[in-house]
């Protein structure tokens, strides 16, 4: 896992490098074929990833997008309608069945378009849709997806920048080297997991463009860490779960600058009056001073690429806490690589 | 709480009586512009309970339904393309400012049509959209939600059967006495909670027409009980979490019968194996034998129908649970009851 976290800055060069010539022909079919609807389908960190997608293309192009839930048409056997609909599987493997099905069942239900991002070229996924695109991260090895996670997120900004042609550039061709700083944070990150090693449950929290990591974060903790890990947006948080929180309470935040820090600002200054314990990933000096503990980004990574050298300190932090609790994080207890669910 | 729990038979009552005629026009009125999408705005209970409309409405009508992700529009000011679909909010108070200015910005960005499923006939929120629907559940006085979620619950079988016009009858008339039923489970209920009054985490499984429930049970246990608790699709929960069970890890499963039932059978085998401690709410004899505690509700009671029926013991879990702890249910430390956040 440590070796596939050091990886991803080459891995996420490769597939800028590779694909974007591919993507940039794909967002311009489908802009030519006028979709009015998106729709990602995938499970387990792929659906994190598509997490990010669904705020990120809404935010750049104003094409709704929906979270696709693959029992409606799996086990319930419903005809969505999706003439004017793109319909776009994240699958690492490729070879998730009920994925497959929900791809196969739109491409034949008249789908404008159906994709398939995926880290195997040879995968079952790639027969099923119109249109391929690769995460070119090599095999990846650990049960804990890293770097298909990564090149997944990516393939979003690619598209999103295809899809809104004309639009501001994204800037993505900087997220390689942010992802190369993020690991410098190693030994610091090293430092901190001590503290953390008898930690039963926490929360994760994030918003908007890294309200996906909060998910992926808390999903790490609990494959590799066994960790019971919660995750909500702030606002969500507000809502209900807050009320978990006592003295000592663990919640991890993604702060990064840009408009949603304003409320998870507000939400740490709430949970230092409950005396929670907060380690606030972030290039912010305030929050940096409420949360109990910060992990500090550089302050040239703005709010639309934090996504990718945000997440890459947290899995280092499940990779070690994993390591120093005497755990293997590339074999997770009841786990297999590839889950079959229909 | 434990009285608005059970003025739920008559709430579901009144509601089908003085809303149905308004939600049968409405869904003409929807069939005849065409609708080709619905888009659900809530948070917190509410948005529970547009989990459960996402998963119907497809099933029964095949229009693709998206949750809305509200930080678009209110802090990333996106302007979404909505001119020929619906959006639908869902508020208990009508006051949730975001959930407001989603609908307001997706009236005027031209939406086919806007409407209001709320408690409060007069809030913020029904002078912002085109139509209101009533939950006449009488005020709500618990900040934990459950007979508006059950009344925003049913409002979705009431517009999924106005919407599939022509399709089998949902017969959502028989809800009412089947919620009258459950609440007969109490004693029962009020038994078995004294056995989790340390219980620190747990994790709900539901899916398909019930996953709702999973996301509303580890609601109220958090909100009333301070309980750590996941929710999850029992398929999801395969993808990565099912590595946090160990040995009399809690976990709560809603398994009625249906298209779902399999699946959830094979997740508490797998759990029983683990030697996880299990409660599944079910009306199926196999699953109650492979679960270590089973919750019985009545045969009769299908797939299509459940969702009320059984949050019911679910909502009486969390009240009585909280009271076994010597905790107010109706006065969460934290939390007041109408949440603010944009």
């Amino acid at each position: 896992m440590l070796e596939e976290i050091a990886q991803q800055p080459e891995a996420l060069a490769r597939t800028i490098d590779r694909e974007r010539e591919k993507v940039k022909r794909l967002g311009r079919r489908l802009r030519e074929q006028d979709v009015d609807l998106i729709v990602l389908v995938a499970r387990g960190s792929s659906d994190n990833a598509a997490l990010f997608g669904r705020y990120l293309l809404e935010v750049t192009t104003g094409i709704p997008v929906a979270l696709s839930a693959p029992s409606v048409v799996t086990l319930y056997n419903a005809r969505l309608r999706l003439k004017r609909a793109a319909v776009i599987g994240v699958s690492q493997s490729g070879e998730g069945e009920d994925i497959n099905r929900v791809l196969a069942e739109a491409r034949e239900g008249g789908a404008l378009c159906t994709v398939g991002i995926t880290n195997e070229p040879d995968s079952a996924m790639t027969g099923v849709v119109h249109e391929t695109l690769l995460t070119h991260g090599g095999r990846e090895r650990s049960v804990a997806a890293t770097k298909t996670y990564t090149g997944q997120l990516l393939h979003f900004y690619m598209l999103a920048e295809a899809l809104a042609d004309g639009g501001a550039p994204l800037g993505f061709e900087a997220i390689p080297e942010f992802a190369a700083d993020a690991l410098d944070l190693r030994p610091r990150i090293e430092e901190m997991v001590e503290r953390y090693v008898f930690m039963e449950n926490c929360v994760v929290v994030g918003r908007g463009l890294v309200y996906a990591n909060a998910f992926e974060m808390a999903l790490k903790l609990m494959e590799t860490c066994y960790v019971v890990a919660e995750r909500f947006s702030s606002a969500d948080f507000l809502h209900g779960p807050l009320a978990v929180v006592e003295r000592h309470f663990p919640i991890f935040a993604f702060a990064p600058p840009g408009v949603t820090l304003g409320g998870v600002r507000e939400l740490l200054g709430r949970l230092k009056e409950l005396r929670a314990d907060t380690l606030a990933f972030t290039s912010d000096r305030e929050v940096a001073a409420l949360a109990t503990r910060a992990v500090r980004l550089p302050e040239e990574i703005n709010e639309m690429l934090a996504v990718i050298p945000y997440i890459i300190p947290a899995q280092l932090f499940a990779a070690l806490l994993a390591d120093a609790k005497g755990l293997d994080p590339d074999a997770p207890r009841s786990l297999a690589k590839v889950t079959r669910t229909l």
